[in-house]
């Protein structure tokens, strides 16, 4: 017995030793944080493999279901994760990974995480916050002033108002379009007599107060998933969420908006929200705001601006232009972990009007009382991290100009990369960037001839040999490691409106390099001119149409 | 112009350098970080300025709601966030801390969080992520397996299957049980002949197709808020959440849930879901999980566990009969960033049924593609982080057994704790611990006595002084700053079920000694000892009643 109580405090010692006995410099651990901290892009090149393993390989390295009853060394499980996880992880940072929103990082960011980690505050209320949460409410109030310009006597006013709240940090613009939804809904469907509001008394009895037979949520083709998720999630139903043409710039058509409006209308359905997209997913387009602004002002909805994307072009004097009307919104959705440049997990969603966020407003009696300044009032969240910290910390370091520079220069090789690919017999631009964001194809030339002579089977046949050809460059060059851009299908006019695959790339990090765009070309020519299947198969019926043309 | 243009390249040239050029060493940010790495506990004691400044003072510094026009250095930056929101947060890790739910980590877990942020995936899709996904599911897995104890088989079966998801990871309890409360409603509400299913069609068609009035969810009065915020956000309502009564020990009464249950149901209200709390916030109690499960059964309603904070305890072959039932559950919360110590932002809920998850698939063209294994399609959430990396090491690097001490030590503590303060002659014990939470209060043995014979009014107005007298108590100690405990709200049987306030601990921080606990005792005493106001008034209605009976 007395030998059991000593071993079991001996290992209760050395359970203990993990929180308070650091990692020395010399250990694996030690050595790898020094290296992340020396040089953070060749740690990644070393230890990140560029060839692709197949999925299913990788998971045979996690198949354990067993919670594991030994403890590792520190040092043994640093290598473990180095051999299997780091290694095949993405390179999301690589200049010449352009085919998602993420980017390089500035590295002070590195050892902020690191102090904010460390400090381990909890947002969702001041006694586990403090500083923390005027420091949010301050970058809330700084989105604020960027989309809305108010005066500072606003921003004195409201920015630290307990009951208020200029807006919520949350995890990214799928909770941030989650919360913008809910709280017009919330606010449209209000307490009203006997009607104790839908936040207490919920949907049903809302519809059935106001006499209603359902909401809509009206937004371009080109919306984001998101908005169908916040539908369904708020009991609304994807069937509310109206998708609405876009024109050949994938900007909302706003004569098929007001029909549809008018149609939902007819079956007696609420317009709950017209939401105008600031940067569109998959083309990086920008719906005419201001114009959005104006129907939603004539049916008294609520417009909500999803600029999760384009939000950090309001950086840029010389681009800002292109969100004309965003300050009529609403609701404002950014994400900092994309054009902001901070890591993973930091969104936010910003109202014009500081009483708006009171119809979500939650209380509980150990934490969140009345009239406190706890963030967690008006969160869909509840327990958060102090990510703000290092979006605050990005706007003192780099500053408005130093995100302008960004933002210009990103918009600017876009323009760039979009020429190229004009200047080239092969290629096809398929949307132009408006953002730094633009999709294109490969279309061999005597593929570009062919189709002009081509018959409607024909034309079907090559569009289909198109985009198993496009899928397969871009499958090939991802697996081969050297670069990557994503792929997504459009129904552009230029191809009569087919679904169609395209190429997809986000020039968003500040070190990719022209050279980089051109080899990107190169490697997808390479590519497309090795297959075994879907160029040679093309090539003969192109070569059968243009042999009867001749 | 052309020195125009210089300038130009020179500033983003400047710019590029924040993404390509490290901290050096002995830069103030890069002296910090090893400080933090060589000391973090001391890093935080000599930072974090105890006393407590008013929250209106510590707003002066983040009123500026400009975006700044001039870049910082990142020196000079760092220095400013050391004096005015480090030195101003909440020592969360501190020992004498125990007042919420936050704990020192595991020092290994710093440098892991810097690999983490420096890699910068984004869990929503395979192409961001790779090996981060089969490493989520295979700790979703493990979570499964703790919970359900499946055999070998069926996680081979289904832990990487595309198309289902044993669970969500996700920042935290709130968006946990949201999530669970959506999948419930959604397969509830499933399609069934013409009608679509909720997730199509919204709620309102859902409950005029399954011909109800509404939905209810069952959970004791303890539940946590964030099952009134799921209402809200789903659109059952707030009212929809039928708060259940709890016995003396605050565990849910299977009466009165029965009573709740036929009274629904007699105004046609469907029982969506019972909700059993495995750790209330409040007072660390543990609903009746096994009798629960039964009753969901017979109303054929969904059974979900929230364990945000108890979940932990199945790491104990000691303590985890506590949670006998558990397994029962169709749905489980578990809070990874409570006791299972990794930073904040860290949530899940598991579903014992694989298919489940399916009822709120959602899609994409450009990502989350159909039979794809992107964790995306079954999350709340869309960007992720690839934080479950964090808990994948504590798993390893711990493994169950050093949990097991880590939570055992825990629990014995708050025996431990209660006992002293049952030693105490001022002092009241109001919940016994069942985890490492207790509740109790301050409460002078004359003034005991004086309750003994006291009259309705006077009772009354006694309590009312030792709610102001423990409120003084629980500030003041806050603001000193030596240590912190919590406050809440409850209705003990021992005091007539009035709203009586208590102080609230939590001792989930393994560095808390049990000297450190005798101090807080000494120090609430020494407070309400020194107070102007709440403890001479109540000394004198105390007198006036003994001397009375004398």
């Amino acid at each position: 017995m007395v030998t059991d109580n000593k071993t079991a405090d001996a290992n209760l010692e050395s359970m203990l030793r993990i929180f308070t006995v650091p990692e020395a410099p010399d250990s694996t651990l030690g050595k790898i944080e020094q290296e992340l901290s020396q040089n953070l892009n060749q740690f990644l090149r070393e230890h990140i493999v560029a060839e692709e393993k197949p999925l299913t390989e990788i998971e045979k390295d996690f198949t354990d279901s067993s919670m594991p009853e030994t403890p590792t060394y520190v040092s043994e499980h640093t290598e473990h994760l180095l051999d299997n996880l780091v290694s095949q992880s993405v390179h999301t940072s690589a200049p010449s990974f352009i085919g998602h929103m993420t980017s390089a990082l500035p590295y002070f960011l590195m050892p902020l995480s690191k102090i904010m980690i460390a400090l381990n505050q909890n947002l969702v209320k001041i006694e586990t916050s403090k500083a923390f949460t005027p420091l949010e409410r301050q970058v809330l109030g700084i989105l604020h002033r960027l989309i809305y310009g108010e005066k500072d006597a606003f921003y004195q006013h409201w920015m630290h108002s307990a009951d208020h709240s200029l807006g919520a940090f949350c995890s990214g613009g799928t909770i941030a379009n989650i919360t913008a939804l809910w709280v017009a809904r919330n606010r449209l469907f209000k307490p009203d007599g006997d009607f104790e509001g839908i936040a207490k008394q919920g949907l049903f009895a809302a519809l059935t107060h106001y006499k209603c037979n359902g909401l809509a949520i009206f937004v371009s083709e080109r919306g984001h998933y998101s908005v169908k998720k916040a539908a369904d999630v708020l009991g609304i139903g994807q069937d509310g969420v109206i998708a609405v043409k876009t024109d050949n710039n994938n900007r909302i058509c706003l004569d098929d908006l007001q029909l549809k409006i008018a149609a939902a209308k007819e079956k007696n359905i609420k317009p709950l929200a017209i939401i105008g997209v600031a940067g569109t997913t998959e083309t990086g387009t920008i719906d005419p705001l201001r114009q959005l602004a104006k129907v939603a002002q004539k049916e008294a909805c609520h417009f909500h601006v999803d600029a999760a994307w384009g939000g950090a072009t309001l950086m840029s004097n010389t681009y800002r232009h292109l969100l004309d009307g965003i300050d009529l919104a609403d609701s404002v959705t950014i994400d900092a972990h994309k054009q902001l440049y901070v890591p993973m997990g930091a969104g936010m969603v910003i109202f014009k009007d500081p009483e708006l966020m009171s119809s979500i407003q939650h209380h509980a009696e150990y934490i969140l009382r009345k009239g406190s300044k706890d963030l967690g009032r008006h969160t869909l969240e509840g327990s958060r991290s102090g990510m703000a910290m290092l979006l605050y910390s990005c706007f003192n370091v780099i500053s408005r100009p130093g995100y302008e520079l960004l933002i210009n220069q990103s918009i600017e090789k876009a323009k760039y990369f979009s020429e190229l690919i004009q200047q080239q017999d092969d290629f096809e631009i398929v949307t132009e960037p408006e953002l730094c964001l633009l999709t294109y194809r490969y279309v061999p030339s005597k593929v570009k001839q062919a189709l002009r002579l081509a018959n409607d089977t024909e034309r079907a046949d090559i569009y289909e040999h198109l985009d198993n050809l496009t899928k397969y460059i871009q499958k090939t060059q991802r697996e081969t490691g050297k670069s990557f851009v994503s792929r997504t299908r459009l129904t552009p006019e230029a191809y009569q409106y087919n679904p169609t695959i395209v190429f997809r790339v986000v020039l968003a990090n500040p070190l990719t390099t022209k050279e980089i765009l051109q080899s990107v070309l190169i490697e997808q020519r390479e590519i497309a001119n090795s297959s075994e299947i879907s160029q040679p198969q093309l090539l003969a019926l192109t070569d059968s149409i243009l042999s009867r043309a001749n």
